[in-house]
């Protein structure tokens, strides 16, 4: 169920990764690394990070494999079909709930610090989409104001998870629980708009 | 013999890192770190993701000096002399086929799976280029259509190494056998402008 | 006292990743991710090439904390105040020479070569700063000549230590004086406007 859920999530990322290529005259090869860097770079800087090696998709490829197979199939279709742009945006919530959570079970599995924790989790459930815009030449959107509630859903349910954890033992209800207030914060960001402060130097530098 | 084409692909590698700069107000530490990252870069993420580490220039500096002179030496001689384009672009081509099947034999080493070690292979030929185009704050040109075929040339010749292997017995005659396959590819690439097909979202987003 | 020196330059050098957000239209998050990635990306970069692992933040979060907690109160009072821009440089200049030194003497205790351990000294320098400027989409600003010398002044320094480290058995006097070293020629260099010569190709290309 979990391992069928990890490659929903593996799916929609690399969906994600080839829709950043619009417009961009990204041939079927950009598109396809595009897709794989957004589904498993957040897991791959984790998993390096941590020592966690030879890096999880080299241990099962098949993530590998969804990740391609998406982004090929996304890349016919979208010559001819709209996508559903609200389905996306749901099921990307969601794929950051997952990610989120398995990350930082995943670094919790390593023995880290509970900071270190929720820190691995956001970077499982961001740092796939900051290395697609990367490779775009763009900041990434999640730094941006119009993401509105993005990482900060992300690290709100990770913290919740660390902090629930001593009650509910490490239990499906804790992961439960987190999953759905990731969700909940995403989704009302976007439903009310709420963003982050932005960064204003309203000083001229002094010299 | 190895030793001394992997240095001359290391060279080469450098090369086109340097020449990557050309216009663009860098420096010559700038001009040193595009060089190395072009040709190390590859086989860097290769050796983190396979947990080969340290990585393989820790281990034997000898690469890095070799990028280093030679990113120095082009850097002086480019300001008086032309570069045979031509010319760089066949040696680079022999660059691309000869880290690719290293990078692949180097996966399988550490008995990966047959599409971890193709995709290993690609890498080490495709992604210090990436890393290069990064710095530069341009999108890789390896995902464009104007390269013409060149990973997709790696690629082909790394899924003919591992299909034939089983009937070859990884005998220097399938390595010699996808050397000359991606070579071929590349250059039939070149004159006969064959691109993969770019991204096209023919559609307009609903919502 | 290295550790309080460790933290003074992990705090200047998040500092210098938020200052470099300005005018980017980045949230909060942005400038706490551009603040981590300055200051510990050098050093996350060297422990997974070396295979120290878990990198150093990872067992020791406490400098995760000092960056987040800078990034966060920087965020605020740039609102309000003016940023000492001399004392700054000045402090940078510190940071980068205590950086250089510290990512030196840990490569040296994986028992690398000395060119190796120069090479990760000045990683452990400047490359959070080449991260920082990767994401903000620029060129970094450390390959640029309006830099002066930088990682010059860095790769000196390192090469001072390891060239003097049999003479001097590594005690704290070489460190001083490395330290001083690139102190002293990065100020010089803003001083006096020294810069690296600038990568240009007179020639066309043939072909």
């Amino acid at each position: 169920m979990v391992y069928i859920l990890q490659h929903f999530g593996v799916g929609i990322a690399a969906i994600t990764g080839v829709m950043a290529a619009r417009g961009k005259r990204v041939d079927l090869f950009g598109v396809v690394v595009l897709a794989l860097v957004t589904a498993i770079g957040g897991g791959t800087i984790r998993d390096c990070t941590l020592g966690r090696l030879p890096v999880f998709w080299v241990k099962d490829p098949n993530y590998v494999f969804t990740a391609v197979a998406t982004a090929v199939l996304t890349f016919y279709l979208a010559r001819t079909r709209q996508f559903p742009h609200t389905a996306l945006l749901i099921a990307d919530a969601f794929a950051l709930a997952f990610f989120t959570i398995v990350g930082l079970k995943t670094a919790l599995s390593c023995s880290v610090s509970p900071g270190i924790a929720v820190a691995m989790g956001v970077v499982t459930g961001v740092a796939g989409g900051i290395l697609r815009d990367l490779l775009l030449g763009e900041i990434p959107l999640v730094f941006r104001p119009e993401i509105y509630l993005y990482a900060t859903a992300a690290f709100a349910g990770a913290v919740l998870f660390v902090a629930s954890a001593p009650y509910l033992s490490d239990d499906p209800l804790d992961t439960a629980l987190s999953i759905g207030t990731i969700l909940a914060l995403r989704l009302a960001g976007i439903r009310w708009r709420i963003s982050l402060p932005v960064f204003e130097d309203k000083a001229p530098a002094q010299d």
